[in-house]
């Protein structure tokens, strides 16, 4: 079965997933670029946004791996897409990641405000579905031909999500870093209430590594 | 110059720092236990609560142990003394530990209601200070001579704490544990405005350790 699972979402000591005042500048928020060191630092995220043959390989790496492993599609929040909040004003904007993103495979951007789908090079294809969650996943799911869904985030979409119960496996790095305010992952949020329990615990220099499973 | 040190103090992969619900058997709140079995595991705490000898050493006892180094006194929020609420009705309530108490030092109890000083066994004192934080702290300071003065706890009474600047080290103990409901250590505590950074991160099967420093 066809598993909806969140990979290398990263948390600070005090439970935020991003720095606040997104923007152009900041995609990750004021600060929210510190949390993703340990990330950087891996093979795969090296090989994946840089084309670099640089990063180390270890725990933190088969973590940043797994979360590539059988991916049919994803799901992303509108604000992972890019900055633009409201109607778009234009067609101009095409993502943070160039004419040939990470994905390389269908991408499901959860927003308020339809677009036509965009064909990017490499296999990805950003597709905006304007019908809530539910149909997100169920059109996710069609086009991942069997293979997981991988749900990008952010907080309020995989919090969305964890309150329906929808999410099988979430693998979290706590980074440690502070990030003081911002979006907290576990707000609102009673895990064991919704079924989830911690499955894995392993911890690097750079980042304590979680997966929650639901039960 | 005595320091205010927090040590030892678990929170939950969520960020709860106690279960929901804590009652006489319940003294963790509900699910507060398992939160504490990096503790319970090592010689620092077998000796100093069960006097006994079967702990394990290794790093979570260096952290255990270096909780109770250079302590002249320490400050409780009345919740962490023990689960009665309002007035005393009598003095018959003398704390979790026994007549041997694990402190050896003065304890000084928050709290809103007067009661005279408890002279335990073993060098326990607990005297009860009505005035708030910063008098418990200057009474604390006074009876320290000198040495550092450690903050029990509970959640609401570090926040008090530290939204004064006035702890100088918390060492944090990260447990692989979910909770989904009590106090959130770091809720409404925007820890780098407030001057704190991360200044050690050991991880341990058990728990991750971070030690957070004013700056």
């Amino acid at each position: 079965m066809s598993k909806l699972r969140v990979e290398s979402f990263t948390i600070s000591l005090d439970g935020f997933g991003a720095g606040p005042d997104q923007d152009l500048n900041h995609p990750l928020g004021v600060g929210g670029t510190a949390l993703h060191g340990w990330a950087f630092s891996t093979r795969t995220f090296q090989k994946k946004l840089f084309d670099s043959d640089s990063g180390q390989s270890g725990i933190d790496d088969d973590f940043a791996a797994r979360g590539f492993q059988n991916v049919g599609a994803w799901i992303l929040g509108r604000n992972m897409f890019g900055p633009i909040r409201g109607p778009w004003p234009d067609e101009s904007w095409r993502g943070w990641w160039g004419n040939n993103p990470v994905y390389h495979v269908p991408v499901f951007v959860l927003t308020h405000h339809a677009r036509p789908p965009l064909v990017m090079e490499g296999g990805t294809t950003f597709y905006f579905v304007t019908e809530g969650t539910a149909v997100a996943l169920e059109r996710a799911r069609e086009a991942a031909k069997g293979k997981d869904v991988r749900l990008g985030g952010g907080v309020n979409v995989i919090q969305q999500y964890l309150r329906q119960r929808l999410i099988d496996e979430m693998h979290i790095a706590i980074a440690p870093v502070l990030l003081g305010a911002g979006e907290r992952l576990f707000d609102g949020v009673n895990l064991p209430e919704l079924g989830y329990a911690c499955t894995q615990h392993v911890a690097t220099s750079q980042a304590t590594h979680i997966v929650l499973s639901k039960q």
